[in-house]
C-alpha cells in the first residue's frame, strides 16, 4: 500500500500561511489563507491549527505575516511591532510551549545580533527562522518515522490515540510518522484509531489524515481498545506525547493510559513516539506533572449535541500519565530509548543529532 | 444523603404498561403508555426498554395487553393468541434471554398444568406471574444492595460503567442498588458514571437515573477512568454483568475491561453486581463468549452527529470480557462469591434463596 500526497497543515505560500481548518475536519476540508495577526490568533484560539510542533512553526511564520500587516517604515518601528506579536502571537494558546518558544526563538534570531541592516533584512532572517524551525520539525518526524519503522517491523495492526500525525506537526507526525514510514515501504499496515473523547482528536482527525493518505484506518470508542489489544486483534501500541519526565514517565491525551494497561497485561509493545523537545529534564517524574483540568462542557457534548442531563458534573482531565514501566521503548529523533529511562534519556539529551541520509530510510 | 422517589422504570396500571421512554433521556422524561403488542413490540426494538431483568418483567406484562387487545372469545382462541404473542414479543429482541426466558415463563404459568377455567382466569395467572417475575427481581436487587453496601462500607467515590439501574431492571439495579443502599442508609456516595461510548448509557441513563433520585453524579469520558483510578480519585469500581462464566470470567459493556486492569494496577476493588441467573455454568470461561459485533454506525456518530469522515471503517464490539483474576468479588442475591470462583460459583448455584427481612436493609 502506498501512500497518497498529503494536503499539508501549513504552507508558506510567500506571503501568507494556508494552513487546514481542523475545526472542519473530518466534514470538510477548508482551508485558511491567513494574512492578518488577527486571523493567525483565531486560528489557533479556536483549534483550527494545534498540535505542538505545527503551532510552533505557524507562531514562527505568522511573525512575518504581521511584519507585512503592520509595514514598519524605520527599524524601530520593525522592532516595536515585533515585540508586540512576541505577546499577541506567543501567548495566543497560554499552555503551549512550544509557540512562546519558536516565537521567542525566530525574534530572537531576526534582532538578537542587531546585525540586521533594515526592515527587508528583518524579515528575511524571521523567515529563514521560521522556516528552519519547520523543516527541523519535519526532519525530527521523518527520524522518528524511520525509527519507528524498524520498531514496528513485525506489527502490522497498529493502535494509536489522539493525533499524533501530520495534522500535529510540519512533518509526518510522531505516532503516526511510523505508519506513513511503514506504508511508503510497501508494508502491510493498518490503524486502529482511539476515537479520543472528549475533543474526538482520533475520530476526527487520525482518522481524516490516514483517509487522506489511504491508509487503511478503522475507529475504536476508547473503552473497547483494551478488549481488541486483550484478545490478540492488535500487534502494537504507538502514541504520541506530551510531555516526557526524566524517568520516562509520560504525559499523553487523556486515555492514554488504558491502551498502555492493555497492552502490558496483554504483553504486546507500547511505544511512545516524540521528538527529544518533548523531554522534560527538570521533571524528575510523572507523579509531579500537573493534569490540566478542561471545561466539564466538553464531556457533556460531542458532535454539537448535549449527551448528559442538565445539572449533573462532569472530570475532565486532558490528559494522563504513564508510567515509565508500562512502556516498551520510547521513539525520539535521537534514537530509541529503552529502560532504565533515567540513563537513555539523559544518553539521548547528551548526544549530538547526526543527520540521516534521504535515501537509508525503508 | 438521602434518595428521592424514582420515577418507575415500569409499572402496571390495571389495563397498561407505563415505561420511561429510555430514548428521549436524558432530555426528557417521557412515558409511554403500551395498550397494543406493537407498541410494547416497538418499544423493545427501540430500546425505549432496555436492560436484561426489566425487559423480562416488561414481556410478561406484554403478554396481558396482547390478551386484552385479541379479546378471545373463548379457551381455544386466548391459547393461539399467547402462542402468537410468545413469539411475536418473547422475540422482539433476539439477543435478550430474558425476554424470552419471562414469556415463556408466563405463558407456561397460565397454561401449563391446563386448569384455567376460563379466559379471565388465564389473564390472571399471567397477570400473577408477570408480577412474581417483577417482585423476584425488585427482591434481587435489593438483596444485591444490601450485601452490595456492605461491601462498599469503605468506600465514597465510586465508579461504575453503562447502566445497571433502576432503568435496567424492575427494581434499583444491580451495581447501582449498592449505591441506593448506601444512600438511603444515610452514607456518603459519590458516583463517577463512565459515559460508556458508543451509546452513552453511562452519560445518558446513569446519569440520569442517579440525579433523578439525587445522588451526586459525575460524568466521565471512558479513557479517563483509568486515570482517576490510579491518581486514586475512585475508591472502588462496581459494574453489571452480561454473563458470568462458571470461572468467574464477566462479561458486560464494552469498557469494562479497561477498569478493571486501572483498578488492579492501583489495587482498589472491582466488584461485579448480578443476579445469579446471569451466571452461564455451561460456559467454562471468558474465551469461549462470543462477542457481539454491533453497527458501525454506532462509533461514528453520537448525539445524532456524524463524527467521523465518510469512507472509514470502525469496529464495534457490544462487550469486552473481564478475566476473573481481576475481579475482586461477585455480588449476587445469593451472596458475596469470592474466588476461587469456580467454587463460589458452584457453591451459590446449589444454595437455597433465603427471604431477608426488610428491616435489616441498613
Amino acid at each position: 500500500m502506498g501512500t497518497a500526497a498529503p494536503t499539508p497543515t501549513l504552507r508558506w505560500t510567500g506571503d501568507s500561511i494556508e494552513i487546514i481548518d481542523q475545526t472542519r475536519l473530518p466534514a470538510e476540508l477548508a482551508l485558511i489563507d491567513v494574512r492578518d495577526v488577527a486571523t493567525a490568533v483565531d486560528a489557533i484560539g479556536r483549534l483550527a491549527i494545534r498540535g505542538a510542533p505545527a503551532l510552533g512553526a505557524f507562531g514562527a511564520l505568522a511573525l512575518i505575516v504581521g511584519l507585512d500587516e503592520a509595514q514598519p517604515g524605520s527599524m524601530d518601528d520593525a522592532v516595536d511591532v515585533l515585540e508586540r506579536l512576541r505577546t499577541e502571537i506567543g501567548d495566543a494558546r497560554p499552555t503551549a510551549v512550544n509557540l512562546r518558544w519558536a516565537v521567542d526563538r525566530t525574534i530572537d534570531a531576526a534582532l538578537g545580533d542587531g546585525a540586521a541592516a533594515d526592515v527587508a533584512a528583518v524579515r528575511q532572517r524571521l523567515l529563514d527562522e521560521a522556516l528552519a524551525i519547520a523543516d527541523e520539525d519535519a526532519q525530527a518526524c521523518a527520524e522518528i518515522g524511520r525509527l519507528g519503522r524498524e520498531v514496528l517491523a513485525e506489527a502490522t495492526v497498529i493502535a494509536t490515540h489522539c493525533n499524533a500525525g501530520r495534522l500535529a506537526t510540519a512533518g509526518d507526525g510522531t505516532a503516526l510518522a511510523a505508519v506513513y514510514a511503514k506504508a511508503s515501504c510497501g508494508e502491510s499496515v493498518r490503524v486502529l484509531a482511539a476515537e479520543s473523547r472528549p475533543l474526538l482528536q482520533g475520530a476526527r482527525l487520525t482518522a481524516w489524515e490516514l483517509a487522506d493518505a489511504g491508509i487503511d484506518v478503522s475507529v475504536v470508542s476508547d473503552g473497547a481498545m483494551a478488549s481488541l489489544i486483550v484478545r490478540g486483534d492488535v500487534d502494537a501500541v504507538i502514541v504520541g506525547a506530551d510531555r516526557i519526565a526524566a524517568n520516562g514517565d509520560t504525559a499523553n491525551k487523556v486515555g492514554t493510559l488504558g491502551h498502555a494497561l492493555a497492552a502490558a497485561h496483554a504483553g504486546i509493545g507500547f511505544y511512545i513516539a516524540a521528538p527529544t523537545t518533548t523531554i522534560d529534564a527538570a521533571m524528575p517524574s510523572g507523579d509531579r506533572i500537573v493534569i490540566e483540568q478542561r471545561d466539564a462542557d466538553e464531556v457533556h457534548h460531542a458532535g454539537g449535541a448535549r449527551l448528559t442531563p442538565t445539572g449533573v458534573g462532569a472530570v475532565n482531565p486532558a490528559f494522563d500519565v504513564t508510567p515509565a514501566r508500562l512502556i516498551t521503548a520510547i521513539i525520539t529523533d535521537a534514537g530509541v530509548l529503552r529502560p532504565p529511562y533515567g540513563e537513555s534519556i539523559a544518553d539521548a539529551l547528551a548526544a549530538t543529532r547526526c543527520a540521516q541520509p534521504e535515501d537509508d530510510r525503508c
